[in-house]
């Protein structure tokens, strides 16, 4: 997936226009990681760093900073796409950044992972069709029987299937200012809808409601216009996404309908089901579904004012 | 309640024994705040700091640090308890920092002062008495003509009052190593349980689910001993504190039922409740209200055998 690189130059493809003067990363041997990128709404953000540490410093959160402690870096690289990077963390297990951006980390992927599949696919009778894209490799799942893996771009990927041909479509993608712009815009969310059954589920990455609730009421406003069966904004914690918390946008076609906030199937923290797959769930079970779908008045009525207007 | 400082020194009462070698902070001339410290366990976490930020790194949350951008520190100094800073962040608002730990920022605060206010008083009918303690000056409710506030030692005061005073107790604490400490032992859960009065409540902080677990474990076997009408954990997003999540207890004293999760006050997003206080609710409503008591399953599985165990 990815080239191998030792103290690899890297940009950070956060904003556009991309003519903004970024800048390099540089890897120095005490084991601590500097990013330094140009900014001109933000000129401060520049030469910010803890020695030893990594912080994720961006335009997408200005102003703020969550760092976390490198003890060894174990891969840096650039690949066709993305700049990765992988290193064990002092108190979070192997975190694996892409584009500056902590993406995952051992010690809390168990929230973001289990959430934005089972938000889905417990919500539907027999989920058997599943698209995963973008899982990164430290996932067991691959190793799964049932799985089959289709390395390559998504959107070209979803355009090319059958109308539908999936029960359930899963998005994780990066942050929608960048290389995963297009899985934010209504072309892909069309193409989404037409690879799904009737009434078949999406769960795509929707961003934070303490940072970006202007990204989320155009996600809405878009899912409301092509998702006809119904649209609704799902949140989890995440220690190391900033702000601390993420959404999913869990939305499903015309057909059957799919009533998100309480799963048909319904797995709780003592079910042997948690037990049938590779490991047991850590996080999910079904009460943390349904509250999952309660959101605080803020957020409440940016996206229900939203839903109206359509 | 404290004097004035200029470049004040700091020293950190994270951790017990105190003679573990505490340094200055250090306040230099452009802003920025350094922090230095000395732990045995953590002796890398010296000297972490990035220029022009302030950066809340502590043998608590050991290997990871959230900073925010300083724009003008508005006051620092010394209480007789704790070390006091404000400062003018570039996208949190003002920050209030004791010790050395964030403990509001003007955007985030909503979250956690309705949450540890109103999942309290909306489970009881008719809250009239209520002893509020440790509330930062910035709270628009000292205003309100039903306060009464008493500044003292908010435990020698709970100690004094006849028994069965109070409908509520909430407890906004500080962290439970420090001077805060004495608010998470058996002792003081007494004093509450007998100023309250049967079915009274009291809602007290209780820490992070992601970075706590074994005090969060002590917090509610002392709580299941005293408090013998109910005991509850329920948590809240609050990006700006460690994890970005916080949790609190929400137990009951003996008498007329409190169903914690069920509030007997509703409060919706568009309630003209809303309106009666000095401002409309930013974050709590009765769907929140019920979601924070639904727990991730790592969560669940520790304070249920906690419970079962008693």
């Amino acid at each position: 997936m990815a080239e191998t690189g030792s103290a690899a130059a890297t940009d950070f493809p956060l904003k556009r226009p991309r003519d903004d003067g970024e800048k390099e990363a540089n890897n120095n041997n005490n084991g601590s990681v500097l990013m330094e990128m140009d900014s001109n709404k933000q000129p401060d953000c520049i030469s910010s760093v803890i020695p030893g540490w990594f912080s994720e410093i961006s335009p997408m959160w200005p102003g703020e900073a969550h760092s976390l402690k490198v003890e060894k870096i174990l891969f840096q690289g650039k690949s066709d796409y993305q700049n990765v990077m992988v290193f064990q963390s002092s108190t979070y297990g192997k975190v694996l950044i892409l584009d500056g951006v902590i993406q995952l980390t051992e010690r809390d992927e168990c929230a973001y992972q289990e959430m934005i599949t089972h938000l889905p696919l417990c919500s539907i009778p027999n989920p058997k069709k599943v698209s995963k894209q973008f899982f990164p490799d430290v996932a067991v799942g691959f190793e799964d029987p049932r799985v089959t893996l289709h390395i390559g771009d998504g959107v070209a990927f979803l355009k090319a299937v059958p109308e539908g041909t999936y029960d359930a479509v899963i998005v994780d993608s990066s942050d929608p200012i960048g290389p995963a712009q297009e899985l934010f815009e209504k072309p892909f969310f069309e193409s989404v809808a037409k690879a799904l059954r009737p009434g078949g589920v999406v769960s795509t990455q929707a961003e934070s409601i303490w940072l970006h609730m202007h990204i989320i009421e155009d996600i809405v406003a878009n899912c409301r216009q092509i998702f006809k069966g119904s649209v609704n904004y799902a949140w989890t914690t995440v220690p190391t996404y900033p702000s601390g918390v993420i959404g999913f946008m869990l939305c499903s076609t015309e057909g059957p309908p799919v009533d998100f906030k309480h799963p048909v199937n319904p797995i709780d923290a003592d079910d042997s089901n948690c037990n049938s797959s590779k490991g047991p769930l850590k996080f999910y079970n079904s009460e943390i579904h349904t509250a999952a779908f309660c959101l605080p008045t803020f957020a409440k009525k940016v996206i229900e004012s939203k839903n109206e207007k359509i």
